[in-house]
This record gives structure tokens, sequence and C-alpha cells, in this order.
């Protein structure tokens, strides 16, 4: 892969990700569900922690925190963001690396900010994520989040 | 247009929305209007509904919420942050996309915060915005800014 | 130096400051020393005034604001930011320029959020900074930040 081949999968990969920010705080969720790939993990075990109580840890109760597939994945997350919860997710500071013709790795900065019924979390931390390529299109192969600290407020 | 040309025009498209951003919380206000396309629209309706008793709400009252061209703009955003109000603008996750030779858009996520005299606002969303090219030099042809949420604050 | 070549140094530098970032917020001194080049300048004048009775403001009293190499650097912000400290920096919307085959120049909006034993601070601002390339690897020069605002708050 020369490096003009590099810069365009970097700038792709960054799409991808502004993708999944956006599709998620605005609830699409047939977009949110388009940018994972068909074996996509979503792994939950580091942001468990720090869910206890709050609508992500109340649903991985009694289940495997490594969420598997778009579908799953999906499903997942619109259960933890209903309708009433707002949430905000920022993503900054991407450090980029392709690993192959067709794979890379990303750590992305990021904060979120969750609120429903006057109560809520300002939380803080990384992901840490692969992409793979199929076709031209590039896709979220797996995400965990590492968290730096996680604030809760009541209104 | 060849990949390398559009990767160009995407970094410096996000160039553009930087400075955008810096002169207006330095309130460089001549660098301000310098990122703006001769006949370019920024689309107050959507944002009218959460300045309603606030500089700008009071400012678009009785007039065409949609500001033409760069003087027009400009006027109304100084207006809108005066000397005594602080703001913050974020933008981050830019989705870029060519749309032609010299036409783009693009969609930011966005965050503000702006303080007067102990009262403000932290605002959450999204720019919906197209460029053009005229020479070298990209500026903003139209500009909409959709929110997710919008907190008040009083110290 | 052709586009390709500017656009790969754009990236890389983007990744250099990622890096800053992350390194400063996990405390990864070895990695956030890795940065600098061997004469990097951190001007710190303009800081002394919002950090007053704060950590780096302390560890500034009777010595010079302009911290001089990766060592002096990195020992004098490791102090600041100890383990009792939380830190989160955020860092976006770049403007970056090259200004010769091996030096560029880069203008970055921030934020900072910092809390120790429930005090701290917010503030934002941007960095000003020149960059370096030695052989393939790019490093950060000088570093300066200008405030547009610090709030402080105890818990």
């Amino acid at each position: 892969m020369d490096r003009l081949e590099e810069l365009s999968a970097i700038e792709d990969i960054k799409r991808l990700k502004a993708k999944y920010f956006r599709t998620l705080d605005t609830k699409d969720w047939s977009g949110f569900a388009s940018v994972f790939a068909p074996d996509a993990q979503m792994d939950m075990r580091a942001e468990l922690r720090h869910q206890a109580g709050r609508n992500a840890g109340t649903l991985l109760q009694g289940r495997d925190p490594v969420l598997v597939g778009p579908d799953v994945i999906t499903a997942f997350v619109s259960a933890a963001l209903p309708a009433e919860l707002t949430s905000v997710h920022q993503g900054y500071m991407p450090e980029i690396i392709l690993t192959g013709p067709d794979s890379a790795s990303g750590i992305w900065a990021m904060t979120d900010y969750l609120e429903q019924a006057g109560t809520g979390i300002h939380g803080y931390g990384h992901y840490h994520e692969t992409y793979r390529r199929y076709g031209d299109t590039w896709l979220i192969q797996t995400l965990e989040l590492r968290r730096i600290r996680v604030d809760t407020f009541e209104d």
C-alpha cells in the first residue's frame, strides 16, 4: 500500500467513526448498524465497572459482555440509549495505523454525556479499535472503551 | 478529481472550518468574514427555537432568519457574541464529501458554551454545511445547525 | 514538497499531537517525553496567569517559565499532574501549515479538565505550536497555550 492509499484509508476510517458517533447520538439505528463488520466485537468488560446500576449495566447482567455482530450490538446500544435518554458522544484525536492492506487499528479520545430524567454521567476515555476493509468499505471490527474517569450528576 | 485532489480538498475544508471556530471564539471578525462565500447562507431557523430570549433570538426578531453574505452574517454573529460574552465552540468528527470539482458537503459534530454575566448555555448538535471552491480557496456556502440538546445554566 | 508529502506530514503531525494528549492523560511519561524535539520549548508565560495557586503555578515559582528539552518538560508536567489528579485534555480543529521541508506550524483548539481532591478547573484555549522533522519523525518544537477562559470549581 503506498502512502496515498494509506492516507485515503485513514480518511475513510475517520469518516466511518464520525458516522458511528452521529448515528449513535441521533438514534439512527439502521445507520449505526451499518458501521460494523459482520463479525464485529464490542467488548464491554472494562465498561461494566462504570455502568453498574445504569441501562448498560442492567442490560449486560447474566450475559456475555463481548457483543458480536451488527444486529446484537445495535440491539444492545439502542436499548441502553432509549428515546428518553439524551446522549452526546465526542470523539477526537485519532491515532490510526494501517496494519495490512485491508486492516487498521485506531485509538480515539472520547467523552460522553448521558442524561435521563435529570440524572446522568459525564465520561472520559479512549476507544481502542480495529477496522477491516470489505471491498471498498471500511468497517469497525473490534471496539473497546477504556475509561479515564466517569462523573455522575443529578440535576 | 483524483483521490489526491479529494484528500487535499478535504484537508483544506477542515482547516477552513477550524478558522471559522477560532476566529469566532477569539472575536477576530475580519478573519471570521473571510471564511464565507460571497452569497453564503447561514440558516438560523432551526436555531431560533433554542435561542428565545438570548442575544441571537432577540437579534433575529422581525427579520429573515436566513442570513446572506459574509457582511450580514458577520454583523449578526458579532452582535450576538459581544465582548462581555465568552464563547467556546468545539467542532469534531467531520464527514466531508466532494460533490463536484468545486463543491463539497460536510457534517460536523459541535458543542458550544456561551456565558455572559453568570448565565449561559451548553449546547450540542451538528452543523450541516456545503462548501464551494473559488480559485484555490474553499469557502463556506451554506451552514445550518441542528441541535441535539441545549442546557441553560446560572452561576 | 509536493501535495502528497504535505498531506502525509499533516497526518503525521495530527497523530503526534494525539499521542501528546493520550500519554498526558494516561500518565505515560516516557511516551509523553518522546513527542518533543531535543531542544523543544514549552512556554508557560501566558499560562502562569491562570495557574496561580495550582500545581503548575507553584512548580514554576522562581524559575524560568520557558521549559527546554523533553526531560525538563516531562519532569515539570508529571509533577503538575500527579497520580491523585485526574486530567482530561481535548484537542480539536487543527490548522497545520508546512513552513519548510522539515518544519510546520499548527494551532489547535483545546479544553482541559483537571480535578484533584474535589477542586479543579475547566479551561479553554488554543495551542500555538511548531514542529520539526528529524529523519522520518515529526516532533514538537515549540508549544504555547493561549487561554480563552478558565473556570474553577469545587465539588
